[in-house]
């Protein structure tokens, strides 16, 4: 996916959404928190008002992929159903109730010479999002960009083409009917890939590429793209048992991680239990769990344990499940569950259950996660979760933003300087 | 500069300096300030002691430099005199002094089903350092980095790597006697170019890459990174004088931003005035700025009204002279200087003069740079002169920092979450 293998009617096309982003990003900074709202509320209308041609053109997505052969995984998060399609519009009245993240002053302070400075966060600019199947996401993802004042291209997978443009175009003549600048929203029309390599190459007019789907997906945006991207590739979460743990909340913790929702990101995919509790807790956790259908693939000292156990490899280790199969491994104490931690994980969510407070603040401290977890599940992962109102997406990043990415993420900050003629020495 | 065309032995090289460095930095996580402080005068103390050894090694950098026909500019940059090492020495005390960054509780909150959140600031892990000729920004970026718990692997020019190489030892060598993990400061030991793609590639050891240098220098670095890079091109910074300046300070201001320090990036090198205000306003300062000997390139209507400036052409306005030129242009209203700004700028400082409060709001709204002033000098854009205590380089980059980078800017944060067993419905 190099610069020279795009088209140049391809790149001509997606720098001209570029460039219309970048002008429209520029008019959203002078916009007031109302004129937002009221452009958020009047798209939530406008898809109301259009749900019947939107679901016709995604009834001819869905039918093709079926043709296509497309896995029934893909044709159901591709399915714009009557609820899919409520809380779709949901989520832009949500959102106009929200706090707007924009003008927020982060700092201010004055200096000796009489400078006064204040840190105050602005929208970051233009955000590129690349998506797969599910085509909620482009009302989503719009709602919490705009809602920051940033303009958004977007490029949903090809399969969702056109349930895709129908809900853009009832998101621009939403728009329209108010103070929003033309082309905040816009979505590539392009099914090629190539659509895909000139956007996230296109640093002059996209400041920030937000990927969701696959691995391979964001794998693929990540290696090629010149400008920034916030991703995750994927969660390989633990939940470490100490010794000192409540044996009952360790149960119930581990549980939760695991099965209250496997495929997803923020569920635990390995169990490590300290030595000097695992005789006494391991058994009847694994019961709880084999009566669950998880299946348990543990090291050599915990199937001394529980015989019953499948024997895990190296890779078992390195592996995101998304399913209900859970890794379990025995280890001597805090240093070492830390060290597994930091070496395996994705830097996801990771879980200690302790009572000893030391060891608690140890984990919180040595665990290099985005969430770190003190006597409580994982699964907490997640913007609504944290209070953020929405998520675009969770971030193992290091800059920028880590865990959930929600409206304050979406902004960047700068500072402003005022003086009385103060000049430098 | 693919990673294909990385020899393996230089690719194996640097892969373990930076399996070395990401062990350092999980150590790192573990210490406390003082420990930390302690390492720093350590390291101040080592330097002064090897003060003649990194002076020799120096002078050896210094005369291959000479006998390669660098530059005076570039030799000038390369020698280490006495107030330099002194400078450099102080800086490692001076941060020791400074605030611990990490630990820091940006947010603390609770939720109704009991979980307590924290958003704490942790450093972000290993930082890859690209610096050309000045072997002092060898101990300057170390202090800051490790103040802020990071690893660093540094890579300067290969001009000094004599002089980095005695000054890196010198470094470890205080570390060691203190509670600092090894390879918490290492340098590369490669002339060879190929280290630095093998450096900016290596995703899984290297958190963030900053450059330092000339533009040619960082472009390559931000083209064929993968890593994420924190960094500025280039700085094109203007002035405006409104109609309502007070035109004294605007004089004093426009002198200051343009002839103070022409040769750094918050230095203004394009003066944008009011048409309203520029009869009788530019000939003054014309008079000021041309005694002071800075050359002036006006559009028309600026030489219209002052005929010796030369004329400005389109290039102008896109020029970082870095040099005693300005270049000078008549705008009718806030509008189009704004407009002139956030096309032609380079998003680094800008500056508005006018007495009318609107303005200034609508001025440090709209303007989409790092840093916004008004009514007084671009030349405030300075880790030291916002108060941070010192910098690592300056930000025009929206993501994770803008403006100066300091020690605030060199953490990230995490989430920890403490609860009493809650699970996820």
């Amino acid at each position: 996916m190099s610069h020279t293998e795009i088209s140049e009617s391809i790149r001509d096309q997606i720098r001209e959404l570029g460039r219309k982003a970048r002008k429209a990003s520029r008019e959203l900074m002078g916009l007031t928190t109302e004129q937002k709202n009221d452009a958020l509320n009047a798209m939530a209308d406008a898809l109301e008002r259009r749900k019947n041609d939107i679901q016709e053109q995604n009834a001819l997505d869905v039918a093709e992929a079926k043709a296509n052969g497309l896995s029934d995984a893909m044709v159901d998060r591709l399915m714009l159903d009557d609820n899919r399609m409520a809380s779709m519009i949901q989520g832009f009245r949500d959102i106009a109730k929200l706090p707007d993240p924009v003008g927020r002053i982060l700092k201010s302070w004055d200096k000796e010479n009489g400078l006064k400075l204040e840190k105050r966060a602005v929208p970051i600019g233009v955000i590129g999002m690349i998506y797969e199947s599910r085509p909620n996401v482009t009302g989503d993802a719009a709602a919490l960009c705009l809602k920051a004042s940033n303009a958004i291209i977007l490029r949903g997978g090809s399969e969702a083409l056109r349930s895709n443009q129908a809900i853009a175009h009832a998101l621009q003549e939403g728009g329209a009917a108010t103070k929003l600048p033309g082309h905040s929203v816009q979505l590539v029309p392009i099914r090629d890939r190539e659509a895909v390599t000139a956007l996230i190459t296109m640093d002059e007019f996209v400041d920030v590429i937000i990927p969701r789907g696959g691995e391979g997906l964001i794998r693929a945006v990540a290696e090629n793209a010149t400008v920034p991207v916030l991703k995750h590739y994927e969660g390989i979460c633990h939940v470490y048992v100490d010794a000192e743990a409540d044996p009952i909340k360790a149960w119930a913790i581990t549980e939760n991680a695991k099965c209250q929702r496997p495929g997803v990101c923020n569920a635990a995919e390995t169990l490590l239990v300290d030595a000097a509790i695992a005789e006494s807790w391991l058994p009847k956790m694994s019961e709880i769990l084999q009566k669950r259908g998880v299946e348990l693939r543990g090291d050599d000292r915990a199937r001394e344990i529980v015989p019953s156990m499948k024997p895990a490899t190296e890779k078992d280790w390195q592996t995101e499940y998304l399913d209900m199969i859970l890794s379990v491994r025995v280890v001597d104490g805090l240093d070492e569950a830390i060290e597994h931690i930091n070496h395996y994980g994705s830097g996801h969510s990771d879980a200690i259950v302790t009572e000893n407070r030391e060891r608690q603040h140890w984990f919180g401290r040595m665990v290099d996660s985005a969430a770190v977890y003190i006597n409580t599940s994982t699964r907490f992962t997640d913007g609504a979760e944290f209070g953020m109102g929405a998520e675009i997406g969770i971030s193992t990043d290091r800059l920028h933003a880590r865990g959930p990415v929600a409206l304050e993420e979406l902004t960047t900050y700068k500072y402003v300087v005022t003086g009385t003629g103060q000049i430098k020495e």
